[in-house]
């Protein structure tokens, strides 16, 4: 019988409709990508209740070319193959011809992570709504091996392991609040599934006050839609370790779909923009002078401690 | 003694700053406003702890006549006036002079509102961040007069109002319960206001995890800043009686900004935007029948029962 | 042997290259619309010279429903049919779930047209660079039956035609000096077709400097990509009788193919923004004193004369 | 007397309302910048009859720090100084607080200019409409020592200067097409000053299609307004040595302006933007090699000759 992780919380009918969906193949003279074909609709499971699923998509790598030819014309003929001219366009920013391809997403995920996503604003989005519906009943509770202190080297993100009696502390606070707090709002609402009153005598608080004594970890879910250029763009900030990672865990079955979908640009794109680094006018002039021979240290380069910090690390280089 | 209602959760510190930025004045040959700057920095209290207050403006409604004047340039002195020229403008929905005066604002607002907030997304926004920061003890409860039932007529929205016990045990349970999980948010934290653990035998909860404890009526803040005509857009949806009264309340309060800010640019947009309707093409076809005194009935007219009865209370007509 | 008009431009490589993609069929398990595929590639003729072809394009009228379903959630199972559903969503302006459809177009217009287009920005675009490449000898030059005096009406549009040796005079000068000019920038250019100088003793001007001697008239080419909320938001101007007769020509191209991807939200569009009218808060008392039985003159209601006209001709009664 | 360079191209009554808005001196309580007011209105002369004046603005270094303290909070006490914050948010591309400040230009460029400029979307724009009035008589002719051939070494930009017979042949023709054309355009309108017939004996073409005739070098003008982040984006594309020469005329204008608004951002952007470069996976892998002594080749890199050079050249080493 299938745990909540294996069907990613998906009824037995959502998971026939989606078979049924698969299933279905349509003859079409747009462009096809058949690796993403093989993804398309299947739920990839991500944390311990939710999922990511491509669900449409338009375009390919060579929707991309076909866009900078159109733009360069002639002059691209020099940059003789697919895979050079998308590298060109990653490396020199041209952010056009990627933004003629469009993929489109359903994602279940915890509210404080909807609440960073959300934030790229160059996205459409269609969200669940808890004014006219009710929420089920499901939250995150994180992994143990997700359990963290606060950062003392810096002021976001996590340090050491929670472990012992306090990891046990929270886990058991975190559940027991989310739990009692959704067992009050379906007390409130006071709607059986018909959306008669459960218990006649009560008139029931409307919903869309009732689900503000939900929880941040409430799931929720919503339709995503973006083109590639800002996919890419969501992708270099979210599946960037300095990301939460909550929202990494999405971002990085994303990078999965990329894959599938784009190939030269997803190669192009871990090159260009996940393993990248940008070099300041002062780290420049530092480098040429570590190329030439010459020892330069921190305080002689005029960078900053943190810039100097970042640098070096870069370089893998000692402090 | 002032209560958190008279000066919005503010400290007296953040009143004192407020009560030095309103008393400069700096000479400036920018387009001024003086009925706006009367406003300007002076929080608006909105709901229990919440508030909106005008940070910047940039623009006036000549910034408006200006801009059009130098899209239509001769055709414009036709329409002799500003006034009529704003008009004009709104009514032909020409938005892009519109879009020359912007304005930003700080607000303290809860969660849930910021979640239907943040879907306009052609503004520019800031949100005090609880990754990196920890949250106020501070949570939206409603007014008696705002708990309501859910509406019976439509499927969003509120119906009567909840009285007697059932009023009483949502309050407590909304107080009881966002006071619990803040309660243990702070102590998962373990950190006191110079961020030392608060019991050294534990190592405390990273914040961008602790977070995800809170209920969804705790409040946040941002700085909220978009142009004259999205400002416009918002309202036109958010100020409407069919917005959730939660938002609706900063709504008005923003329209009390924009009646100060843009005079003539208000009035146009209460007589073509908040006041008016729009008649789909069968709805005008059922108009001019009733006009020219033949009897029209719902059947007879080809419209749908609820479009019918839409027209119908616009026009104040017996259903 | 084909004439401009017939192959809009393209040549016999372009077409064969068009045919090799309209015989392709991929299998998909996407979203398939078979009165848009009947279209898809095929250039529609445009004008003299242009053309627009539907290149790629994701979703149909059930994506918009499907949208719409996860945002309302149980609430829009009352709404029993899809058809209904659309209807109630654009007369709401709920535009999201019209976001979750994409079509891709390839267009050859005039440059004066693109500077009018391109004004909508929320839309991707490639456009062929001139800056790049060497512009095709081709211009725009308007049938006789759409050579029109300036309207003495307003201060934008065409009046009466423009006839006899006025309208000779008009047709030759636009013909000369755009050849003329281009001529002269073909020479500037001083290159052949592999690039190679025409006059070894020249050097050429470079591409991005001479293409200035063009006039507004010259094609230029595009892609240009837009959901489907943004492409109807483009239509209600551009499709309307207040625009100008070139873009619109585009414009009612790009109808047709509305029409054939999405047939419902393509009969609500008709009904509720082509064919409506807004009736501001004034208008809206004015109608219902006329309504009540009450002699309504442009002076007793308020309106300006302007208004009143705009309101009776919509209502098809006497001024 | 005045000459066009001395006053842009604007009239002496203009010149005196200009002259007019710069001596008000408003009080306000917000955000002002001395060193920009003393530029606010004035026209900056660009090319040979062109413009960019600021004729409004919104925050300063300030408000971005002050945006950036709402986000980060008590995380922000750490990053003492507000440049360093400032150079912080600029290195990791934290673009939201710059985006809460706002300039308006009131530019005079050439059409071909407009058309790159508009590619930036996230601004907004009110242009002088030709289709409701006249433009002047006024177009770009280079000067001599930006009068160059088409670059060999790439596709785009400029090569060695044209000069001698063949230079002269150049601005000839550009003067002569551009001034025919006109004097056609201004015929085929037969409109005096009054908008009266010039010609009672002649209709006059409509001005949306009269000015198909005119060429890409007349001049048109607008509003452009947009936030610090976007404008950051767009002088890092248009005020790069890879940008065409005149609208890196005007980008370098805006580069004067930034200095004046916000000194410290602009400071940040020469180091991280403008002088930055960014290192793609493989080309750090190479440096990593370089620095600890290897002797790398082009081939050995497995970088593209294109990528190796462009490295190369930024580390000043020889290739």
């Amino acid at each position: 019988m299938p745990t909540g992780k294996e069907n990613a919380g998906l009824t037995l009918a959502q998971l026939a409709e989606i078979e049924e969906l698969r299933a279905a193949r349509h003859p079409t003279s747009r462009a096809t990508v058949d690796a993403l074909e093989a993804l398309l609709h299947t739920p990839i499971p991500v944390l311990d209740h939710g999922f990511l699923r491509v669900v449409d998509y338009m375009g390919d790598d060579d929707a991309v070319v076909q866009a900078a030819r159109v733009s360069y014309g002639r002059g691209t003929r020099r940059v003789s193959e697919d895979a050079g001219l998308i590298r060109y366009l990653m490396r020199h920013r041209h952010s056009t011809p990627f933004e003629m391809c469009e993929i489109k997403f359903h994602v279940k995920l915890p509210i404080f992570v909807a609440r960073q996503w959300i934030r790229h604003r160059t996205a459409n989005v269609n969200e669940y709504s808890a004014r006219y519906s009710i929420l089920d009943r499901e939250f995150y509770i994180p992994a143990p091996e997700h359990l963290a202190a606060q950062s003392q080297a810096n002021r976001q993100g996590r340090g050491a392991l929670l472990e012992g009696a306090e990891a046990e502390e929270v886990l058991r606070v975190l559940r027991e609040d989310a739990t009692r707090n959704y067992d009050h709002y379906a007390r409130m609402l006071n709607e059986d599934e018909q959306g008669a009153p459960v218990d006649p005598a009560r008139a029931g608080l409307a919903r869309e006050l009732a689900r503000m004594n939900l929880t941040l970890n409430t799931y929720t879910q919503w339709y995503w839609k973006t083109d590639l250029h800002n996919l890419m763009h969501f992708l270099s900030l979210r599946a960037d370790a300095h990301a939460q990672y909550e929202i990494r865990a999405y971002a990085e079955a994303m990078v999965t779909c990329l894959d599938a979908w784009v190939p030269l640009t997803a190669a192009a794109f871990r090159d260009y923009r996940l393993g990248a680094f940008t070099f300041s006018g002062p780290m420049l002039t530092a480098l040429r002078r570590m190329l030439a021979g010459e020892q330069v240290t921190q305080k002689g380069s005029g960078l900053s401690r943190r810039e100097w910090e970042e640098m070096m690390t870069v370089l893998e280089r000692p402090l």
